[in-house]
């Protein structure tokens, strides 16, 4: 059903585009979960859902997911689906926004390499508005910048600190999406020939801050016999992994190698962010993610002057937010994709 | 005689403005030469003029000097400076373009460091259109994006090696100057509490890459002992600093601590280079400056081999270009700024 003479989305009917009361679905979809919102042309949340990204299956699993998602957001405020005036996806990987396909992500349903016609799929089975697809980080941001931290700024920055660490930019008030895949401020080098990255380079900004690679470092550095309760509490939180809740209750503890590892992240945080300033002078910074959510409140301060000794221009430092939408910035800046002006 | 009304410039009248063979004129004010030229509604380079910078006398004696060599430039080609359309000038420092000051510089008649109106200053001597204030790397790395190694891409980086390393950015056709003072890839941190820059801080790129930098690193090698020609090369040329030529003539004799510097310097651009393409995802990247103009045909390829173990998605690496321009390139874009649509 979708209609292939939309340049920049898959019409598959007029929906409630006409009525009064118009409303958009928004989807984020992550790694562990599926978050979908249903938004009004303010882009207030009338209602949501969360469901659990399916592990297996491949592609098509994903989508019939994401439907499911969006429909008891929908459901749950009396809408259906098909009356939707449009609904966006954020996805964890590379986007080919034209041709609404995800090209290749690692991190769902087994992951998948060849570009995938997300948007039609999806569009297929909503029935209603078109689907436009975007990076997952990217729309987070431009939530923010329109709805939360960076309001009030014509340019943003902002960096999702998380996993890994994303980045997304907002330059004169427009998302900056270069050539499709701008904002991997986690793979700036931030050390040459530095610490091993997930993504196989060496001295990425990632590899110091992403949370998977300081527990790789964490778990290094417990094999050697460093003493540290980071493992512990995990077992007592029933995690497997070192979540962002881990973290902030070892350095709570102040537990001296959590300590020290989130001190190494936050100066290399503030290596690569006065870079970026010092490249665009922009405005203002939104940490977000998961933990900068849960450490940026007690952090920020650090953050700040892990930068100022790189800033070129110190009398104009930029104003530091801490991202205000929360879990849902991801699915709210994906229904901001698919259309209402604000 | 300038018009505060004029929001973005100086007008002191309408100088050739409704005519035929509308002209503008261009000044590159550098350290040490000033650079004039006259184009038409092409871009094209009518005339031109070159005088030397003032050491010493202030900001009075610099607009002077760029009068005198605007005019010298103008009447080559038998124009009265009061009928060009519109000024541009390209300065090195921080420039209010709203305003038309240039806020500080270090470089150019003893530097100084209040806001001075360089642009209503020259408006007045100049008698005709209006005077416009950039800065000159950026307003380089526009003229080679509108007419020289960056045209047919539609977001470009710019790094202008030379005594320092500066940088512009041309994003979607727009040049992006941020707040004012955007650009800086030299003050972009390629090695955290590394070499000293000449800012003060350390571990910038052009602490590496600059060639003011290298000099000093050179002289403290050469100090220590180490067998270098680069100092006979400099005082055969009867020069008192290690020039690009200098530079070239002591690579091609395979100076063993030039080429190591050299290599050194190129390392660290291809760390900051790509990741200024991991954050923006620009389509090319344009090489110009003193060093990047002389060293580009020979070591373009060093270049893209140290950006290439950094580059985020490595199926699409930018295009790498040198700048077409030449010495010309920061007055072409001075007058660029001062009108001629293409």
């Amino acid at each position: 059903m979708a209609d292939a003479s939309a340049k920049n989305g898959h019409r598959a009917g007029n929906g409630a585009r006409n009525g009064k009361g118009r409303v958009w679905g928004g989807i984020d979809l992550g790694g562990t979960k599926i978050e979908a919102v249903i938004v009004d042309a303010r882009g207030d949340v009338l209602g949501r859902a969360r469901h659990v990204t399916p592990a297996t299956g491949g592609p098509g699993e994903v989508v019939k997911e994401l439907y499911g998602t969006l429909g008891e957001a929908a459901h749950a405020v009396g809408i259906e689906p098909a009356k939707l005036v449009g609904v966006g996806v954020g996805v964890p990987g590379s986007v080919d926004a034209n041709n609404g396909t995800l090209s290749h992500t690692a991190n769902v349903a087994g992951g998948w390499d060849a570009p995938y016609p997300l948007a039609s799929d999806l569009g297929d089975l909503v029935g209603g508005g078109k689907v436009m697809l975007g990076n997952d980080v990217q729309v987070a941001v431009a939530a923010e910048y329109k709805l939360g931290a960076g309001r009030g700024h014509r340019s943003v920055l902002g960096v999702w600190w998380g996993t890994g660490v994303g980045g997304g930019l907002v330059l004169n008030g427009v998302p900056w999406r270069g050539q499709g895949s701008a904002g991997e401020i986690g793979h700036m080098v931030v050390k040459p020939n530095g610490a091993r990255c997930g993504c196989g380079r060496r001295g990425c900004l990632e590899a110091y801050a992403g949370r998977a690679c300081m527990e790789s470092k964490a778990r290094s550095a417990a094999r050697k016999g460093e003493k540290t309760i980071l493992f512990d509490i995990m077992r007592d939180k029933n995690r497997t992994r070192l979540s962002s809740s881990v973290w902030a209750s070892a350095l709570k503890q102040k537990d001296p190698l959590a300590t020290r590892l989130i001190e190494r992240a936050i100066d290399m945080l503030g290596v690569a962010i006065a870079s970026v300033i010092n490249l665009l002078d922009l405005e203002a910074v939104v940490i977000g993610g998961g933990l900068g959510s849960r450490l940026g409140p007690m952090y920020m301060g650090h953050i700040q002057d892990a930068m100022h000794p790189h800033l070129f221009i110190t009398e104009r430092k930029p104003v530091m937010r801490i991202a205000e939408l929360g879990d849902l910035s991801g699915a709210i800046g994906a229904a901001l994709l698919a259309g209402p002006r604000m």
